[in-house]
């Protein structure tokens, strides 16, 4: 009997424009048929693995147990660095070893992590130049047909990580703190991750916060954009769980002329 | 035995580039694995609810009965407004209520409207924010395994409209129209309804129509692009059955200076 | 028993703010519902058919055999220009006959190719203007429920071709070359097809190229993107076998100021 079909989502930073990504779904699918892709994005911009790394996390989780990720943002394309197929209770993620994963897997503990070696795993005639065609999309494959992880190569042993500065909530003092993303409505994501600050999952009070830009000061927190005046910033907690600043009907990025790298100052309690 | 696999399309104002259609489609898989999705667009322009039912009108017919329609341009998301759930002879229609169906559903008679309240029916642990992955997407997928829409709440009863304006067209005497979209092409798509100028469907003799703008006069109208000549303003019905103004081998919005909102006149015979 | 899923691609120039590609979809998905949409890229800029070929033929062979490839860019939609369905020994292509298909039939001789011309096998009421949901799509699915090329209309005789001058290496001698595409990372690709400089398919020792363009002189010819030196620009044969210049971390379209259909000259030897 058929194996059931399996999910394959996918992040890159390929963009749409060049034809990258129906490759790799092209070159997955001569491997097994039986597959449902789900973009998750392909527009991180170019090497950069943070970002790829913050849309993979904040994604991740919504996809049914058995999906396999595979994220490629890769700037060493081509040289030692290790290409990995991790396996979880729920998920088997694909990537360069690179920290991409790194996020994703603070939540979601590591079962099996194993090098992609394995040449009869790859795509015969490997371009040295697009591994995300000839090596990442050909392991998902593979996995969707049923070969276990610990086929693909040796275990990868520590895998990289991303120096994402953890965020301490110490009451009244000051902390420096990242902008990590601004996304298309001009909302702009924090490095300040809702456990951090509040011990639940939302229904407790929230927390007393207030963030200082460079042109404003920001302290209040709303559960939702209906419940902020329009035109003015405030905070809240978005759907991946980080601290947002946004303008309800406007753009918080440009009001505030944050971008994502910047800094702001944050102050819980 | 398994039912067959239900086509969901997807008209959004996300954007592709933070990966919350990703999200939208992991969610929907996790209650229904059996659903094959289609884009329609989500570049909507950000809260541009107008926009939007224009692109749903344009599209929803295209696709074969059983279909399931997800609309989500919701500038209200997190407020009291209501989500709905409309099957009509053809097809479901998911969306906030706020106008969003209300164009695609002038062609599409209702046959029952239901509010999105049956909390069972929802993601647990929704988030403020993102009805899209959490109340819409899932609506969907329970639509696809088979949920009756009475299922889901109370009856909606009316449901909210957009005030696009009707044309009237009166033999000879000029009427105000509204720009209501420009496409990649650069065409401009006018409030003039084919039915609302000319009997049929397509094979009668073209009404003679004059569209004046601030920077010029229009009355030529062809069948097809291929008819005019390059480089001249011409009209044509487009694929939509809507009067647009066209350049063939040109950009008709920048010729004639005209942008999405824009007025211009139109004379009919 | 039903047919196993039908991959089908899409390359086109339709973009993906419009809906056009999903009404693509739709239709074909009415024809035949057990088909599989990978896209190849709908951002080929408008009515630019070299560029649209160029990304037909480097993806089209990523697919497994029995793949239909549909290709819109059609500058004379609605004109004279022909509609083609066209069988190789391992895919059926559906395109208009405007030289779309010539670059990827270089390598995939025609087994058969028939004008759409059969009415029953388009789109009723087809729209002088949207071929591609009314005629091109349509054909996909018809040749996924296992109609024959045949029985599309008669046989299409010579088919258009692209006029993409040949290049012809002579030791020693400077030939004038085009840049034929700019792709996401600002590489820049020339029309210099790696079979014309090296004999066999890659693991023979790398031909000595250089090439000269206003700005500068590139003579280093690498294997892999990390084998070169960070910001210097430098020449590899890229995944789809042509030259290309690239810049590692960097953009090299903006450091020599080149754009697609620039010159440059290229010594091979």
């Amino acid at each position: 009997m058929a194996p059931p079909r399996r999910i394959v989502t996918l992040t890159t930073d390929f963009g749409l424009e060049d034809g990258y990504v129906g490759q790799m779904k092209g070159a997955a699918l001569s491997i097994c048929s039986n597959l449902q892709f789900v973009d998750i994005t392909h527009h991180v911009p170019p090497h950069d693995v943070l970002s790829g790394a913050l849309h993979l996390k904040a994604a991740y989780s919504s996809f049914p147990p058995g999906t396999v990720h595979v994220a490629v943002v890769d700037p060493g394309v081509g040289t030692a660095r290790r290409g990995v197929v991790v396996r979880t209770a729920r998920y088997v993620f694909v990537a360069p070893d690179n920290g991409l994963l790194s996020l994703a897997l603070e939540d979601e503990p590591v079962g099996a992590a194993h090098l992609l070696e394995a040449r009869h795993l790859r795509r015969s005639n490997v371009s040295a130049t697009f591994e995300g065609r000839d090596v990442f999309a050909p392991a998902a494959a593979w996995v969707a047909r049923g070969i276990e992880v610990e086929r693909f190569g040796p275990e990868a042993g520590d895998l990289a990580r991303l120096e994402l500065p953890a965020f301490r909530a110490e009451a009244g003092r000051p902390v420096s703190v990242r902008a990590l993303l601004v996304d298309r409505f001009g909302n702009v994501t924090l490095n300040v991750p809702r456990r951090a600050v509040q011990r639940d999952d939302g229904s407790a009070p929230l927390p007393r916060i207030r963030v200082q830009t460079p042109r404003a000061t920001i302290d209040e927190l709303h559960r939702t954009y209906g419940d902020a005046d329009p035109g003015k910033p405030f905070l809240l907690f978005n759907s991946a769980d980080f601290l947002e600043i946004a303008v309800r009907e406007g753009r918080a990025c440009e009001r505030l002329g944050l971008r994502a790298g910047d800094e702001v100052v944050v102050t819980v309690g």
